[in-house]
């Protein structure tokens, strides 16, 4: 059965390579013409248009969506629907908002269709290599496509989590929960650096990850980050975000639930990419207006 | 060279027996007897008072103490240092504060005893089979002690981080971070609990464990949790506290250093700690002084 993967950008691409790699079945498209290109002469069959792929599949066609979440997985959605049938199989493997995917799903079903969100983890090593991937929908769909989870993922890296929706709800969370892990690793690192004692990082994060409580994949990313960038100082303090802590922190607000730690994670990454800092000038200013306190002026 | 280790805790008891299997020579000494007849059945050479340990050790004498940081670690100190002769090395395996470490040092250096601090990670199961020790001290008594530190953690699990004071100082710091990655996992999974998706969470820990970028240490232990204690509803939602947390926001705070997702993580055990919560006893009141709002009253 072939499976047609939509999608060749970091994720995408490398999840077609690990595709192939396994022996699956596979037909790809992407808009733009490069990576389709590129991934055609690594042995991939590729196809101009999205029509064309889908035409090319057998019921019930299995379509998996890998691009951005938002706008992007809509356009895609919204253009292949009209090509399947009753039956067929769309699985949003990009880190859509659960409320998307629910709203999408509800409004395929009506149509026949099933939808499967595959959250996935990893990074671009793990859709390469083996990814982790926690997955939500109808065990009718799920059944088709255990199989393929299975192979793409490590061992054990591959859960049916329930109903539609909780594939991109645990996912989202994950995330969550690395924007509060991420946080602490770098708060306690500076301070370490501010501090009297002349450690290297390198070494502390390699040994940290040898037997530690806090051992794990972000510490080897965080000794690799060291072994590649030095003391980091060619990296501008500017850290972007995609959208799922932002609804992390929206779930725990819509449920009444406490998480000031991922909720200070996100606010962090907001001031990051804040340069005008208008909320410290409006503080440095109130205490310059009560107590006289000198301002740092242009 | 036999090594004498002093307090048969969790830590010291398991840290004995790992290194009885390493083929190291060694006597104990507990304060309390019970430990001390029970590894005197597993083949430990065992010590009634701390003056027989000590002058059954060859010079440079290894006296390497493993209790409770604070007063505790303070009166073995006190008690050992008098046994002790030039050249002689004390090793502080527990939890100690790097400034009560630094001040130690400090007095023990005038008397010409080295003293080494080997922050110790791991758990109980690390200290047994297989630890990560942090380590500060001198050239020359981290020489004579590297053998050890090298058979008793995992590989690369060891590390001399550099002068005195570094070790329990990196250690500090890594327990600051510790308790920001449990304080995340533990917002992120009430998330989903009170969600609408139902899910296992000894499965969704197992998953995040295969391949995710969350995956280490941590969620092997959230796992387990689940696994030993279902929805955890025996478990009072208290959490008690060692030190090094508050130590690394006293750190931060000394430093000057933004540390609010390990402060944070700090305060959520202050708070839960706090069973008169008078805190939100005041807020309450003030809702209900200037808007009216109902108090929910004993």
């Amino acid at each position: 059965m072939k499976i047609g993967l939509i999608g060749l950008g970091k994720m995408g691409y490398n999840l077609a390579l690990n595709m192939r790699d396994k022996g699956l079945d596979i037909g790809v498209y992407n808009r733009s013409k490069e990576p389709r290109e590129e991934i055609k002469n690594e042995g991939v069959q590729t196809f101009d248009t999205i029509e064309s792929l889908v035409d090319a599949l057998e019921s019930p066609k299995v379509v998996w969506i890998m691009v951005t979440a938002g706008p992007a997985t809509e356009a895609i959605i919204e253009q292949v629907t009209p090509l399947l049938s009753p039956g067929d199989i769309i699985v949003d493997g990009g880190n859509s908002r659960f409320s998307d995917t629910l709203r999408r799903g509800d409004a395929l079903e009506e149509k026949g269709i099933y939808f499967v969100d595959a959250g996935t983890s990893g990074g671009t090593d793990g859709a390469r290599y083996g990814a982790c991937m926690m997955v939500g929908g109808d065990e009718k769909a799920i059944a088709v496509l255990e199989p393929y989870f299975k192979v793409l993922n490590v061992e054990e890296g591959y859960l049916h989590c329930g109903k539609r929706g909780s594939g991109h709800y645990v996912k989202m969370v994950h995330n969550g929960i690395e924007y509060g892990m991420m946080q602490a690793v770098g708060e306690g690192l500076e301070i370490i650096r501010r501090s009297e004692f002349d450690v290297d990082f390198e070494k502390v994060a390699n040994v940290w990850n040898h037997g530690s409580i806090i051992a794990g994949y972000l510490m080897q990313m965080t000794k690799q980050a060291f072994e590649n960038n030095g003391m980091l100082e060619d990296i501008i303090p500017r850290i972007d975000a995609l959208g799922e802590g932002q609804w992390t922190v929206e779930e725990a607000i819509r449920l009444g639930v406490s998480a000031p730690v991922i909720t200070q994670s996100l606010f962090i990454r907001n001031a990051s990419k804040d340069e005008g800092k208008f909320s410290d000038r409006v503080v440095a200013a109130l205490r310059n207006e009560f107590g006289g306190h000198a301002l740092h002026k242009r």
